[in-house]
């Protein structure tokens, strides 16, 4: 079969950076290995060609399942890369995705169509295929405004977790320290969490409560003109 | 001339939600008139289809001349808009930019590629082509958000300003009004003005005083981790 059209048209992708955040507080992304040129062999982010029947967003889940294993993702658009010379082979504009991922209760299946799948720390990424490096710096760039104003961040979390895990996980990625006592007051006053009756097991140190993100209170109070900030 | 591929491909457009700021404090946005069917004689965002050779924001500046006369335009890239039946004629994707222009000094020239081109209120849109609509509707969304946490509201202002003219920006986009006193707070204390030794001319009341926004100051302060805020 062969496609026939009256102009030249640039080939279209998807890639997408899915950021991860292990029991340690590393903040981590998902690559793949690449098994064809070009840059065969090398690490590149998960993705490939749009079909012609297929919406954007559902050909990035779509590659997210069938080299990942990944399925049901926080996702969203994060921008379009369009520059003449990013792919060796052809002129390809790929549409970037960043994703959010519970690595707490995710486990990686079997990947199909790459050689190797495998979650890297940011500070230590191997040298990425394409423009991928640039495009992982975007998705950070991102992730850093973002979970300030918007209440994200929750999607890296499991469903019930503790106020320090939920400081440490801004600390991460505002690379900053946080005073514990106004990252407290500053949280519980917007009144998005539900203080279950329930305490971590497991650890060495006193039990700390749990507590749940309550989204459908976000939503509402969003429509009133509530801002979310941290 | 045609071209050929083994799998079909979408055809890729630009699309330039362009705002401007009237001297009635009006926000509003530029759109043609088509001259070609589909949606013929129907308003729409100046875009059109990005060439083998340029990259997305080269395009997107090129229709903008071609269709508008305008040039050197404050431009954003916004949203990437894929859905598979947004055009009636083929598979189109298109890169959606947003940019502000300042109307006080800006004056349309003679458009080209389009039967007709003009200003319209924000709140008076007439029926878009495409999904156009949306497309505005989210260039909305992220200029509210944006011009809060980033100094880009400045681009819809004239170079030297009143303090006055800035507070009415904000209310506008906001759609809300400021507290006078807080307001000039904030805006002074970030110190990103330059007080000028000139004051307004040809007014009936009394003429204030003239700023600037220093742009290299800002550019300074954010790499030192300054966040910028109204």
């Amino acid at each position: 079969m062969a496609y026939t059209y009256e102009f030249p048209r640039p080939a279209l992708t998807v890639d997408c950076v899915v950021f991860g955040l292990d029991e340690e507080n590393l903040l981590k992304i998902l690559l793949i290995q690449r098994n064809l040129a070009p840059f065969e062999n090398q690490w590149a982010l998960p993705g490939g060609f749009v079909r012609i029947e297929e919406s954007l967003e559902t050909a990035a889940r779509r590659e997210l399942v069938e080299e990942t294993g990944l399925e049901n993702v926080f996702l969203e658009q994060l921008y379009t890369f369009g520059s003449c010379d990013r792919d060796p082979r052809d002129r390809v504009v790929t549409v970037a995705y960043y994703g959010l991922v519970n690595l707490w209760e995710y486990r990686l299946k079997a990947a199909t169509d790459a050689r190797d799948t495998r979650w890297f720390a940011v500070a230590d990424l191997p040298p990425l295929a394409f423009d991928h490096e640039a495009i992982v710096q975007l998705a950070l760039t991102r992730l850093k405004g973002k979970v300030r104003y918007e209440p994200i961040g929750f999607e890296l979390l499991p469903e019930k977790f503790t106020l320090t895990q939920l400081q440490r996980l801004y600390e991460t990625i505002l690379e900053q320290e946080l005073d514990k006592r106004n990252f407290r007051k500053k949280i519980l006053k917007m009144n998005l969490l539900i203080q279950l009756d329930e305490y971590q097991t497991g650890v060495s140190h006193r039990a700390a409560r749990l507590y749940r993100f309550d989204p459908e209170k976000y939503r509402n109070l969003k429509k009133k003109g509530f801002n979310f900030e941290i």
